[in-house]
């Protein structure tokens, strides 16, 4: 049975300091999750967007190439051309802006529930591929290092890069592993078959729905071998959209994944998936139900609600600790026993 | 200048049998060039439909990767819930079907104007990737073997897949290398660096526009690294998505590469870039004005009109024989020479 930690939600928005003077923080979420010594520790995705008094004003902040900084963009409400109906995007000429932008965020925990935020960001945008920010990292322990996949947002379209760290003070970014649009990337922590594999989500424009995909890579920076793995299936939680959670978990009885889906309304949900140990591209088991939808206040109200959405679990002993956003603004801390995933 | 070939269209649908009875051939477009021995070959993408008496039922084609054969889907024409406004499309609840389907067809010629027609199909839709068929294929010499880029569309997305021969009769398929939506692949014909580069083209859902990016790979099969390298210019001829053309062509100043970009009005047209020939993200050079548009009957009107679009080009001395698709029907054949492409 699934436990909800009594603590959550375990990381709100007034837990995080904003980035810099002028600023507040509208969500910390979809964290990724790594055990480092005795320290649990959480990649937060840090929203934050300038203070704004002005109602009648839409401020965009984005990061700017060629200073180094953000810059602020403001569009009065009601010019003509541009689109306000989406609270978190303007919609214009040149493309949309978003009202808010994502960093990552170093959290620490002795116990797993109560957790110390950093001052400072750990990665902030920094180039032209992420201009509208940084978010849903995963991160998967292999050998000593630790790599971080991400999601970078520009003007470019949606990647996702990887980063590489030992300490969680200084990353390396090692480029973009995926080309728009794609999110949702998880690596396995250790090669199969000689090969390094990874699930990702490519958004179709057309034909397709966004569903789970794997891929192969002999280094962890090229990736081919693209395979379609699991679909949506219609009248369900998972109708709408499908993508990769948590980086998968080795169990004696296969790769476990835990994923999210979505249904027709929006709502998100987890449940779980079996792959081979040895061919992952196969899949032995799936879940027909969900194991955990939105429930809870801090599940079912917030920036964008109705959502559980997570980017980590950790094995310990026989449970299994899954860190998960909640309502695109919180994160939130639930319990299964290995066993029962499995 | 360029020197439109007297004897354009050099391939019409008319020319091209259909792969079964009952069908017809709609287009023969969008043709790989290569030389093999004294004979320039196209392997051309070939449309065909079912021949369809009845103004009542939109009849979409679609490869079933179980029986390994074509099937026809019926739809009475008006069915709520449906979209038919678009005659090449049919919108349903379940996504939309393809009114033809495209297989790649070789085609022999020895002077280069007058081709052969082979009378079955080279690469046919295969399997659960390429169910709604294969485009726009390119062919890149590397060494003994030539490498043919092709698009691959299903229910499952817009992918790119690779294949290789040496005879053009037999091909190997080596998988999907770029993964939803991408397409306008192509091979640089030998490693720079130590590594072998693509250009490509993914589609981005929202934030983004249809760009040209680069690829590195260690082996043509995993692809990595992937940097946005043009982009669309607002208010000319490449203002709404760009795509590479033919496969770049080594020059003593720099990778030739012949690219086409659409206007607002969905016209297409050609133009050129210049890249460092050990840098090939560096851009030397580019067009402002394209070097071809739709000014011809056989490109203005067609199946889509006002197109111009290449697939492969052939160095032939100081002369570039460029080989492209026109009004998504035929093939045409325009001649440049180097130094003016350059």
């Amino acid at each position: 049975m699934s436990t909800r930690s009594p603590a959550n939600p375990i990381l709100r928005p007034q837990d995080v300091p904003p980035s810099r003077p002028g600023f507040e923080v509208i969500g910390a979420l979809n964290a990724a999750a790594a055990q480092l010594g005795d320290e649990t520790l959480l990649l937060v995705r840090v929203v934050e967007r300038p203070i704004n008094p002005d109602p009648d004003v839409f401020i965009a902040p984005v990061f700017d190439p060629d200073t180094g900084d953000l810059v602020l963009k403001r569009f009065p409400k009601g010019a003509p051309g541009y689109n306000f109906a989406d609270p978190r995007a303007i919609g214009t000429p040149e493309g949309d802006y978003l009202s808010g932008i994502s960093h990552l965020r170093l959290a620490r925990s002795r116990d797993g529930v109560h957790f110390e935020v950093a001052a400072a960001p750990a990665l902030f945008p920094a180039d032209e591929y992420e201009t509208f920010g940084v978010e849903d990292p995963r991160v998967t322990r292999i050998g000593e290092d630790f790599y971080v996949t991400y999601v970078a947002v520009s003007r470019l379209g949606i990647v996702t890069r990887l980063a590489r760290t030992r300490d969680f003070r200084s990353f390396e970014r090692l480029g973009v592993i995926f080309p728009p649009d794609n999110k949702d990337v998880v690596l396995f922590p250790e090669k199969i078959g000689g090969k390094y594999f990874a699930l990702h989500r490519p958004s179709t424009s057309g034909l397709g729905r966004p569903e789970i995909w794997l891929a192969e890579s002999p280094d962890l920076l090229d990736w081919g071998h693209h395979r379609h793995l699991i679909g949506t299936r219609s009248g369900t939680w998972e109708a709408a959209r499908l993508g990769a959670g948590a980086p998968p978990i080795k169990t004696s009885r296969g790769w476990l994944e835990i994923y999210h889906g979505a249904d027709q309304n929006n709502h998100y949900f987890l449940g779980t998936l079996l792959l081979d140990l040895e061919e992952p591209g196969r899949v032995l088991a799936r879940s027909e139900q969900p194991i955990l939808g939105p429930e809870a206040e801090y599940e079912r109200l917030g920036f964008f609600g109705n959502v559980v959405f997570t980017c980590g679990a950790l094995l310990d002993g026989d449970r299994v600790r899954v860190y998960y956003g909640a309502a695109d603004t919180c994160m939130a801390l639930v319990e299964f026993s290995l066993d029962e995933l499995i």
